[in-house]
């Protein structure tokens, strides 16, 4: 661990070389952290020439100081998301983010811009009927491609078992708490307790974890 | 409470009029209880005319014993169902008792057993294509018509939701603990939590329930 | 499935035709939407000729800008629920909504409206004697009829099983969480498990699907 | 602590004294604890001269071991519970222990027992009819009198809560197993939550426990 | 039931004469009641002739309300009760409520006004030495007389098991939230699985609960 | 569908095409099934021209009888995974399946097997020196290769979050029940926790969804 | 106990000389009680001579007024710890608190400060290499010493894990909330499954206990 | 990591080294392993010289065939606890191991023989009045004397937190599972939210780690 790949900022060590050496983008996880610590970490890494660092669960407060402090910055609100020194790219392969309900679209979209900031080419498809499941098989092949799917859903949790049940694609199941605590329980358990192989689980409103994966998968790692 | 619908039998009263009061067959739950009791009770029911006697949970000992004491005594041994001294009727209204995996039929079958002998006209369909979403719809249509489903699932549960979200019929579901301890808790609360309304919900196992539940939506009760 | 059943809404696409599919209202669930989207969603539903549409677990703001957009729009507080574009039916069948203490009215009065709002006639009894079991089996007589029991309880959960064991109609358990967390628990815990064959359950809080599996049962479905 | 009170095993200490201190019998919970050192507890407890010991859960061996080396010994078997140098009294106050179903009687009877070998009057009502609320309050009016109640219950929990709502006497509730983990959990959490003050609660399966409570309120203690 | 002991009032039928009949005061459980019906069921029972009337778990604008209404109304801040038309008396028996930290006082303090209010003498003994066991034994001798405990604790849980093991009076434990879930869940568990017998239970922060089997315990029923 | 894909066994419809569809293994989950109906599946299977068909889950019983059945057959007893008519292919990509303690070999070997089956060149590296962290990322780097990690452990949890802080590859989490219950969770509930993105998870025990997840990661779907 | 080491308060007996008697400084948990309180309970042991008085969890109001009752005050803000008399000693042995995350430093302060106040010299290492566990070992033996760690984490809770596997030191593992109530409870499974031994676990963020606990160790008692 | 400190077995590659760079025993971990996989460990570790290798949680086969194979070995068959080439020392410090059941003697037993093979004079007390508080604290003072507990219980959990009360030495709660799931969970909760400091905890039944921990803290680590 060479010297100039670490600065001291007093409260915490940003380990600046960590997502470059990797090929990733940063990411500063907001929550916990105060607006002053997000916004020194964030001006350390970019002074040290990162792009597309991600800061993620960022409060109403924390992305205004960002969008503020750094010319250029694109803010999602709903996402609770910032990318700080963006820099578009032609993106690579192909991740489907799918949900069906509204509720479940915050989350789903932390999962399309992580995977978006890291490389990938993202198809949002937010609009799955998941009420009437008859048209469901059509639906998707409406749109079907070689890749990688990120499935969001806080309901009973049938969406990714059906979604796995119906591609040869590979499903990351998107457990999202939209809808209380119980379904979000229930949506978890019904992911790691899924009949289709095939599909598998990160953490409930884990948006960040599931894009980053579905990147890697995507080809962006390994 | 009248003398002549009560037996004493030393170490349960048999409340023998209760059954009957509602125009449904009597059912001796046989878990905790000894052969000797279990052999006791139903001849109490028996002797006072009820037919269509339950036996539900009954070990092989039970059901053998049952068998020996009481003839053209119907065993039933995937669901642990014994039906003494059957009569058949001519099945009214319809259930569809609907699973789509081998470890799911003891429940499915105590399920069609209870909602027959209480007399409904059950249509056994355990063949789902659980693995292939895709088919479903079609298989579903293939025998169309009106009255109830029960929809017993061990997995993740999407089973239930799947149905409702394709039929307008009215859905119990009946979450079963194939596949050990979580799984059957994640099809309880995949049940619970379905975004599919129309879907009421019976407790893990409880093939009797949710067969007495059918029977009485489909025309036996109320 | 046809263009003309669907409507682009940018971000949710609202099967419009569902409900009349199965002959039965709309219903918008408000939770995790924004006033803008449901005020569209509604838009959308009742500018295709869609009566009774139901707006769900509606806040207040919600139920504000639903009222001032659509007129002859019926809001219930308590219960949270907006009934758009009203229209009133001679109400058929009979579905008893039953509850014993003014907390668990809430969520009782959002499974009479819903019931209603299909076309059940329902009738509203929460006044139950839950704190006097002896009274409670003349209180049921002085209004027996054919029809199905929705029971609201977040006590310990004994009602549902009492009204169950009290009559030989079909009984739903409405769990609330007028209590606190534990006693939700329980009251869904102890429906699971009631020792009457003839209980169903809906979720915790779940109002809006006991409403409608009770028109469902009542007669409006299969 | 004088010496004379404390006998040394090498294995356990045994406080002989502590019951005799408080005028109650000596318990010895037999599981966990192998048969030659239940033996020996025994033989010293019989020893030092206190009568109407016990010796709780324990297993066929153990209660074939203390029948042969205690003459005398009365031993029942379903209880699992022995009582050693038993020495009847006439029994004071009055203990109701009720149940409703064969499965929970054996986790009656050892409240039964408990609260007997304390010297408490003891009447066993194990035929509850749990299973038809309309004639409970007229059967337990059938023997009103002062005194406690211990209610066993194992199903979904309604019957401690009913009791309690039909009578103005102590009501202990007994949580048992019978039926499985998640039934126990839910007469348990459904005695907490009973919606009937007067209600108290031991652990499930606590017999001990709570026989020597009913004989404590009914005059045994304080 | 006879029509003067039911008094109608649109919301709620409120059973005036149930606390009566048991000898003991009415309670009003004031969450989930808006303070308008809160005042109109004390209206009804104080209009009847009821004394000693509680208001439990009253937020302070219903206590405001309360005694604004009613002259002469006790108002107990931290226990957030309230007792319409006080009628003291002297006191009969002996219930000793103890607890060791602040913060457990509040529960404690229901408890004790409660069993107060139906006509137990009650000794507040809040200055348990929990962090010095040493001590406890002296403590407790202090005040040594015939009577009934209850013990508030929401910690680790050993109060009540320590208290019940020191004397020969009966246990009401008590658990309370005070210290957040995690420790009231261990309250709660600690005390159901007391070594020591003479313990029972009430829910998490149940005061009222607990105050009212004090008094029943003490020679208030059965 | 057509009819030549599925074929009626009267127990269960075989969709014999589903596997070959997507290019990948039959698998025959064994748990719930009677031997008799594995070995009628099976040779359903193979004799429509299935090969590498796998039966998972399998107690000895079963795997003798399939033994028996089918020559050339290959069983893993610890694995208690059998694959029926194998081919071998050169294997392709790369799996590594790691993890540190005996215990846990038995899930891992699962995954490694059916990853195998499916076609990917699988490497086994069982003795990650989990006690050790410092040698870890020197044992790490000694087969540093693209491909993607499935890593089972069944302690703390530890490992998947230190190989996916070791390395930019995927990270497929298999927790397992070795050790009980607690720690299964734990390590079910670490990995979901976990700090590191990358890693993503498959259910306790779920070897299979492991190697099915690893495979299609692998370059196998999508 | 002698009357001079207590002091009737009124609303809580406080044990002036515990502290003392065991040599350490005393403490107030300030959640519970109001702020008259801590400040009267303050005052008394002060009055009393006692230093390094701490009061743990205060609120702003409780810190503000405490830092203007009593003149030398020090308030630690993030820790809500306030340290009143402060008396600063050389320093004995050593206690390294340790964490990765930002987040995580509030609990670990208190722990900090805790033994700090007990008397131990406390090194702390707030910025371990969480997400880079290559350089853990050099990072750790950067300061390598004899002494105690005290490691806080809140995700999935491989740091204590790690750190003990690392060093031959004592590890006292101190889960943190940071991030949720799930990771908490995963960071304490985590640590209670260790496969690690000579880790203990303390509460979820009880840095209190924690801090104590590693001076104990480091020399301070026993 | 050099060559010679790691000897490859095929199935498991052993860390000879370990231990003796800790200064500690050695420990196999049997649950999980076959009897031929561990003394294939236990020849490894002791052909290359090491002593005191202890063999924990042995069943009866494995303890059988590790006294075959090695002479001179110590089985205790209680703690299920076997140790290899055993070399007695005079015992630095002190380790005071207390329960007060028969049935948590077998893990208190692991604890205090992991303690003494690891070079610790231990204490065992076994005998501690956990029925009788008023006479703990002379039991207690009875052999007072500087080191560390290790305090096993498997009921309410009481007796950890009274010890720690009681003495100003460190405690390590040890909860056992001698009573069930619910009370060694019982157990778990109280010593963590135990209100007196200077409890640590390990995991249920997890004597091996307490008696590590122990040793370590009476001046064997750090």
């Amino acid at each position: 661990m060479t010297g100039e790949a670490v600065e001291e900022l007093g409260f915490a060590r940003v380990d600046i070389g960590r997502g470059r050496r990797r090929g990733h983008p940063e990411a500063v996880y907001c929550e916990g952290k105060t607006v002053a610590e997000v916004v020194a970490i964030a001006e350390s890494l970019i002074g040290s020439g990162a792009t597309n660092v991600l800061a993620t669960r960022a409060n109403r407060e924390t992305r205004d100081a960002l969008r503020s402090a750094f010319p250029g910055t694109v803010v999602h609100e709903r996402a609770r998301l910032v990318v700080l020194a963006p820099v578009a790219g032609p993106g690579v392969g192909r991740v489907d983010v799918v949900c069906g309900r509204p509720e479940d679209e915050a989350v789903a979209e932390e999962a399309a811009l992580v995977a978006e900031a890291m490389g990938s080419r993202v198809v949002r498809r937010y609009d799955a009927p998941v009420h009437d499941p008859a048209v469901l098989p059509g639906w998707l092949r409406e749109q079907d491609a070689p890749g990688v799917f990120v499935v969001a859903d806080g309901t009973g949790g049938a969406l990714p078992t059906l979604v796995s049940g119906l591609t040869d694609r590979m499903v990351i199941a998107l457990p999202t708490s939209a809808g209380g605590e119980l379904p979000g329980r229930a949506a978890l358990l019904s992911a790691l307790n899924s009949c289709s192989p095939g599909v598998v689980v990160v953490n409930i409103d884990n948006g960040y974890g599931a894009g980053y994966a579905a990147h890697l998968i995507n080809g962006g790692g390994g």
